[in-house]
């Protein structure tokens, strides 16, 4: 994996990831395939959106199918029809939010299946061997991941063995086939952000991940944060904010130098009936769309979108179809698409302010 | 609406339907749309899928979103984004087999709706008009359907109705920019078949249905009555066989003359799990398709669904991901509109009999 910057603009970064899967623009939002589908969307659907990278879930992955079965298949990619590249994560969060927690030490973490109540232990060096099972081309350490707020000292725990399990994670990596990136943790700390990210930092890693937040905190929190330590990370590798977010977090993280994301957010939103557009949020349940002959958003790109009228939207969900579902997670990841193209494009022209604050007010 | 019969073989027949939105191609498989969505499937996959004609039910679109929403956004066509023809029913099968029946009689027939309650009255001058509302491109008039077994009197009663209803019917025919098929009842009466046929068949209809069948007979009743009462309907009309059928049914009732059909099976099967190929029927759900790395039917032409293997579509449906319903939707569709276009080469070629009996070994 090589990683170029190609423009700034103040702390916002431009630039680009090549793997051997294809050539990634960032800043990039990953669209969300928990279970080997980026739910409700054709992995055709994806090309065609232009998304760039797409990201898997190893706890999922690892309960059902399994790591073996998609490894003998050839790779995740392969399993469900996807030709680009794939991030995983270590599978350590689900763990941590889905699973019953049975117990967690230096080894690694112990949880319960939220299927069938079986225990599983991940630990640092399953972790990578699941992944490179996945054939992943960006993998994701094991690291300990808390709720905010939270206590001092469990979150300096959070951060050792983040670092302890980093460095074990390096030592097992067993080809260059895919990149592994560090992850700094530390909570609303900044003196623990700041202790995590020079511990990871000084590893060599070929990305840095922010894990830690969004996990309770407040926005302003957030981005506070999402910022302190973004400007800790090293200038010449990619910047992944784990887990964020809604288009304005988008903005705030990019304004501040981050170039990777990855949410659920505009998938359950179109399973849910929230449509993200140029002019704001719609709720196409809304009975006010029961007789709006208008497409969903007049400034939408995408042509073949733009066909279906909200009063049609409207039907299908109140209807139970499940084309509604199809149709407004299509709109969505061609919508945050759409964003982070102009986001890539307005910061190459020195005028990511201006758009940033053009679009702000809309929200 | 013109059609033109191109080749027989034996009774089998193939020939097309000249349309203002295309030609239809006979025999045909009709895609149901029930609610203004052929259920999981995007209208652009209809087109890639090489779909003729798809249908729409009355009742549904009636109930939600309403006739006069969809006439006020020039039909249902670019209501829902499909540039072909569409065929609607009349909503009468639906007014009896959903709605609680509140009375019946020479007027028409009057339900209350599955949704909420409410109560409609459906006459054959008012299915007329919802269907010119809805821009059909083939109609159906109201006709009276009775399950089987049933009494004879009853049956005859739905003779005299379903005739004296497409009297009126025609008489309230406002333009020729649709075609207006008449319905033959009589149960699995033949003297009644008859009676219903010479009735029918008097009135200048553009297509005739052959109606009241898949409704609780026997499959080789049904079988005999739609051939019997094939033989009855003029030559240089279309001939449509309503609510059926299985690749089988298809099959049978080709080898009769029958040239159009349309069934909620490839769909509703879709999102169940079972899948038709050319090796017969395949429940996707079975254990024993974990850990197969084949695809879904070798044999099948559309390369795109191909790719995708049956642990993987297994794995989707074990874990109720959309995209399940979504790819077994399209899957099926798509063999339909193969085994159809089969059916048609071969009815040229004058093989249909060996084609027939080739598939029908490997059911």
């Amino acid at each position: 994996m090589i990683f170029k910057l190609e423009a700034t603009d103040e702390r916002a970064r431009t630039g680009s990831i090549h793997t051997e899967k294809g050539t990634i623009y960032t800043p990039v939002f990953m669209p969300v395939g928990t279970q080997a589908s980026v739910k409700s969307l054709d992995p055709k659907d994806l090309t065609e959106l232009n998304a760039q990278i797409i990201l898997g879930n190893t706890y999922h992955l690892y309960l059902r199918p399994g790591v073996e079965l998609i490894k003998d298949f050839g790779g995740l990619g392969k399993f469900m029809g996807w030709d680009g590249p794939i991030l995983t994560d270590s599978g350590g969060f689900q763990g941590f939010s889905l699973g019953r927690l049975m117990k967690t030490d230096q080894d690694g973490i112990e949880f319960t299946s939220h299927l069938d109540g079986s225990r599983h232990l991940f630990t640092p060096e399953k972790v990578i061997d699941y992944q490179e099972s996945l054939g992943s081309d960006i993998v994701m350490p094991l690291d300990w991941c808390v709720e905010l707020p939270n206590d001092l000292d469990t979150l300096k725990t959070a951060v050792q063995r983040t670092t302890s399990w980093a460095e074990r994670s390096l030592n097992v990596k067993s080809n260059d086939q895919y990149a592994l990136f560090g992850i700094v943790q530390g909570g609303t700390e900044k003196t623990l952000r700041e202790l995590s990210a020079k511990q990871i930092t000084k590893l060599d890693f070929d990305g840095y991940s922010i894990g830690g937040l969004s996990v309770g905190e407040t926005k302003s929190k957030m981005y506070d944060i999402a910022s302190f330590t973004a400007q800790l990370l090293p200038e010449d590798k990619p910047r992944y904010l784990m887990g964020v977010g809604s288009p304005e977090d988008l903005f705030e993280s990019v304004a501040v130098g981050i170039d990777m994301f990855d949410c659920v957010l505009p998938t359950r939103s179109g399973r849910t009936g929230l449509a993200f557009t140029w002019n704001g949020r719609i709720n196409i349940k809304n009975s006010k769309y029961q007789n709006d002959n208008n497409p969903l958003d007049p400034n939408c790109s995408n042509l073949s979108l733009n066909k279906y009228s909200k009063n049609y939207l409207n039907h299908l969900f109140n209807t139970n179809e499940i084309l509604a579902s199809m149709l407004l997670t299509l709109h969505n990841i061609n919508f945050y698409q759409e964003l982070m193209r102009k986001i890539r494009d307005n910061i190459k022209k020195g005028t990511f302010n201006e758009f940033h604050d053009l679009y702000i007010t809309k929200l």
